[in-house]
């Protein structure tokens, strides 16, 4: 790439969230860097997008540097449509999400606010990587992930991104030197089981909490649940096309049309 | 199956949209019917779930008949996480979600709630299928789906339904005469083009409306756009491993331990 790349950069914790503000700082060594993030916290927001409501987009500036910063009033697959389709004048080379406070590894990537926003750009035919740190903290350190970040983001750029797919990239919570290496992975199958906090509100009405716990029933060597407990850096290359095509032969076989 | 099945019925439109009624109805002769939908509609929220807010249930009866009923203030996703873990006191044989007043084929399935909670389903372990009709209309004609519902829920009961998959199911808008039958297809690769609406508020304050045209580059006879538009109801198996497998080989050569 002769210039500059163009890249955006957003994320599911709001615009003032360490994790983006680090990743930011990042991306500013890299190319020109615009900010298009939600205004409040998205954490768990799924691909949601807003469709019965008003979107508000508004210039700030949180950080000194060169970045161009917008904060939005909608989700993150939200600012990615109107950063792309709205704001820039050309289709950025790259977008990136995150830092995430907390996994997006296994099943939580259908869940991620963060992982929906590089889908968004994916599906906009961006190439697009989710950054996530499996540490929940706002005060999480995230200035050691620097090199390894660059890296990753480098060699998307200097490579071709695989057709239709996205890199959901984690990272263990460790120290510096402890981290191992990077490993292409698949998702763990995994899953969340579920325990309702059921509590009474000062009205005298009941309400619910979601907690849970993470089970990973998943024993493979080749996941990304795997390479993190190792202290690796797990890459997940993640498709938006979700037909199980394996499946199709078997339902042929139902007699649907009998 | 020796005793009746036990089916949990959910939507993304809100507990009283004539689709879910309609769906209410074809399970009450299939199985024990327990409803647990949104109290509003909740179309666009992808796979969102309630983590920083709190989450209401409340039994109501919207309809004569032997269903139970109840509405959560959550989202699809929450519907189900509540219904399974919290309120039934078996798993359920069975999840439909639906019928969606709106295509979920192609592309739209990433942002789709009636999925989403399919696909929450399928998480936990429950066969689970989500039912659209290609008509955005309140007054939709939905009974006319009904043979079609009742065939592809009891042949989904009687097989076993594939491992880690969930059916997608998207319904022609057409008269009852016209469809032709239906065919298990491939996700097509299509995408939303945004144009942003945008307006000025009496405070004098910029917003934007979220428009868009919708866009399939896919010309394969083997999608569930090109059924749809031959008038076949469309079944796509769907997915929440969202490894790109293929890709995997690709990123091991970008060097990215060097």
């Amino acid at each position: 790439m002769k210039q500059r790349p163009l890249i955006l950069v957003t994320n599911d914790d709001g615009i003032t969230a360490p994790g983006i503000r680090q990743l930011i700082a990042v991306m500013n060594t890299i190319g020109d860097v615009v900010v298009v993030a939600p205004d409040s916290p998205q954490s768990g927001m799924g691909h949601a997008i807003t469709i019965n409501s008003t979107l508000y987009l508004t210039k700030i500036k949180v950080d000194d540097g060169p970045q161009q910063e917008y904060q939005c009033s909608g989700t993150p697959a939200d600012c990615v449509k109107l950063a792309i389709n709205e704001l820039m004048d050309r289709k950025p080379d790259l977008c990136v999400s995150g830092i995430n406070h907390g996994s997006n590894a296994s099943i939580n990537v259908i869940y991620s606010g963060t992982m929906s926003a590089a889908i968004e750009a994916g599906i906009e035919g961006v190439p697009a990587i989710g950054f996530s740190l499996l540490d929940y903290r706002w005060e999480a350190n995230f200035s050691i992930l620097t090199p390894f970040i660059e890296k990753i983001t480098r060699k998307a750029l200097e490579h071709k991104m695989p057709h239709d797919v996205v890199l959901n990239v984690n990272f263990p919570r460790c120290e510096a030197h402890e981290i191992k290496g990077i490993k292409v992975a698949r998702q763990a199958k995994a899953h969340w089981v579920e325990k309702f906090d059921k509590r009474r509100s000062p009205m005298g009405k009941d309400y619910y909490w979601l907690t849970g716990e993470f089970i990973n029933e998943d024993k493979g060597e080749d996941t990304d649940e795997a390479a993190l407990t190792e202290n690796y850096v797990s890459i997940v290359p993640t498709q938006f096309d979700l037909t199980a095509h394996h499946a199709i032969q078997q339902l042929n076989t139902w007699g649907l049309n009998e």
